[in-house]
């Protein structure tokens, strides 16, 4: 049974982005943490929808238990930050990277913590910074916890981002022909994708939007993360692999298809057919309880009893939200269970030398009853036949 | 005297590579390091000419004081990563991440590192990595010291990034016009800037190219780092702040101005005159051996005897070179001296609430006998108003 999903376009409310904070405070207790410092761009943006990249000005924020949380911010980007912040803060404002002494980042950072107090730092903050910061630190991504399982407002802001790449997905098989150059096609998809950013979301961050529209020819599909030359030329028959993901607007999506022009070559129907099984596999695996381990093993088993286990490359997917890339993992490894309103990605593969590479993507919802795509392009080897 | 100086767009050769890569070893040697560890993409990009961005599966590379330098990779980049690299390693491959117990990165990773030598990391290593590394860690930023003195080679390499900017400046001014929307503009600046890259470097690497062309209208150019709106109009007057920025495969400068549109303002012609000759004072001082906080110092003086002091908000320059925002800095704080074949950026700034901005940014590249700007554009206020 598919849901009824609403495509979502307008920024968090303020009573999303303090349930966002109340569930980091819950952690942050059942965990005796007096401050969780958040350097991390990704989380600072899930909890205040301030988007930034990281360069030597430090952007830091610190929670306390209670009161308001407090974003350390060099003078220049305070404006910016109120712009976009849609959550109450409290701006701790230094002058400037470097400054004179007394007036540096870390000279306002340190007065903020106590020297006796308990501190959640996350496993990517820069040993810089670790060092810099007072009391007895303890490492512990509470935040990247936190955004695996998604809340319907951005189940509603993804399924919008799942049409933007859609989109693109239809743009580029349209377009995808013989001898028409990469770089042409990259343009032709990120075009009509970001024409659509633009017109659904009129306020959108670019900081926090991003598109890629790419296809693997079939010399190169078997390396699958080799950038394609800007020149490389499509070629006929396969197996081409494309790519088009997406950050729109602050949430991260991917669709990707194996596809043939004109002909399929004899030796890609086997591997096409096995791909095309071991991701029929997975997805009867999800639904809420699956550990997510398992369903990477059992689709390298069948790979491998198909004899095709020294060509699996990769697991058999990741978690998306913010970025494209993010936790849970469907891999080994990873022994933790699916669970209702986590988004991942099913992209099974299978990487020949010689003769290509078999893989397709989908972004998905972890549902009550199972799981529910919201990508969508052909699937099927005869779909994936464009005739010339 | 202007130095005549050469376009490069040829990727590193294998000696430049191998002379970064004694510059640390060097380093490493005078600090009694065994082993130096970097994961800044940027570092590692200097020493390997392989660009990435970082995402949940580490990459990871390890000097030792001799034998080849090791990369610890995810199996799937391995071939993205020799397709690029142009210097000799040795490859060191985790399966995946997450991966079954005793196959993940730091089981590979630690393997590598003896536990009674002395290591040293970079300030921006993220705590979980630093955690699992052997040995004595020592937090010492030896790349990014080495990578503030440009070679012969980055020279031209920044020469050519400098002309692809000074070209999407000129289309920049050709096109602003009031009414125009900051969308079009940034498509038709960015889009000229792309071209010519491709057309100027085939194989450039698109994973270390990325162009911007932006322009805060006066109704926002008080406030420098405000992402203005996609949708916002371009104003009869002034002053508008341009921004153009470029990394061209793997180099990164900037250029940006401050201009008018019909006619001057009465009240931004003072603010305007202050800038320029704040600029003049910078650019007067920029020579190997002044200390580099005094150029900033001055700067602030000046504008704070002319009754700007408090519209002030950054230092007045930053260095450039792989990225667009490095050490070294014009900064109060910053007591080194400038040395020959620094590049930096130029751009004193005054930001005036309900008047607007001013600043010109130029790359300027540190010479023997003083500085030579390398990007160009129209400066005084004559040049910068444009007639409708």
């Amino acid at each position: 049974m598919s849901l009824k999903l609403k495509s979502i376009t307008s920024p968090p409310s303020s009573e999303e982005l303090s349930n966002r904070l109340k569930n980091i405070r819950r952690l942050m207790k059942e965990q005796n943490l007096d401050y969780y410092i958040s350097f991390n761009p990704v989380n600072i943006y899930y909890l205040t929808n301030f988007a930034f990249y990281v360069h030597e000005r430090p952007f830091i924020l610190i929670i306390e238990n209670e009161g308001l949380p407090k974003m350390v911010i060099p003078r220049l980007e305070k404006g910016h930050f109120e712009s976009r912040a849609l959550c109450e803060l409290e701006f701790v404002v230094y002058y400037e990277f470097p400054a004179q002494k007394g007036e540096n980042w870390n000279d306002y950072y340190q007065e903020q913590i106590r020297g006796d107090a308990t501190v959640g730092i996350e496993s990517e903050l820069p040993i810089g910074i670790a060092n810099k910061t007072p009391g007895k630190k303890i490492v512990s991504d509470i935040i990247d916890e936190t955004r695996i399982i998604k809340t319907d407002y951005e189940i509603g802001r993804i399924y919008h981002a799942c049409r933007v790449v859609n989109k693109g997905h239809r743009v580029l098989l349209k377009k995808c022909r013989p001898k028409v150059l990469e770089f042409a096609l990259y343009k032709e998809v990120t075009d009509s994708m970001t024409s659509k950013i633009v017109q659904d979301i009129p306020h959108a961050n670019f900081r926090a939007t991003q598109t890629t529209g790419a296809v693997w020819p079939p010399s190169i599909s078997h390396d699958p993360h080799l950038i394609p030359h800007i020149f490389k030329e499509m070629e006929e028959g396969g197996p081409h692999v494309s790519i088009v993901s997406a950050q729109v607007d602050g949430y991260g999506v991917e669709i990707e298809r194996t596809f043939f022009l004109g002909h399929v070559p004899e030796e890609t129907i086997k591997p096409f057919e096995v791909m095309f099984e071991a991701r029929a596999l997975a997805y009867s695996m999800l639904k809420p309880g699956t550990i997510m381990s398992e369903v990477d093993k059992k689709v390298r088993k069948l790979i491998t009893e198909k004899g095709y286990g020294d060509y699996i490359i990769h697991r058999t997917g990741h978690g998306l939200g913010i970025t494209g890339h993010e936790a849970p993992f469907l891999a080994e490894g990873y022994d933790k269970p699916l669970e209702k309103n986590m988004v991942i990605s099913v992209e099974p593969g299978i990487y020949i030398p010689g003769i290509g590479g078999f893989r397709h993507s989908d972004t998905v919802l972890i549902t009550e009853e199972g799981y529910q795509k919201l990508t969508k392009a052909p699937e099927t080897l005869e779909e994936v036949t464009i005739s010339l």
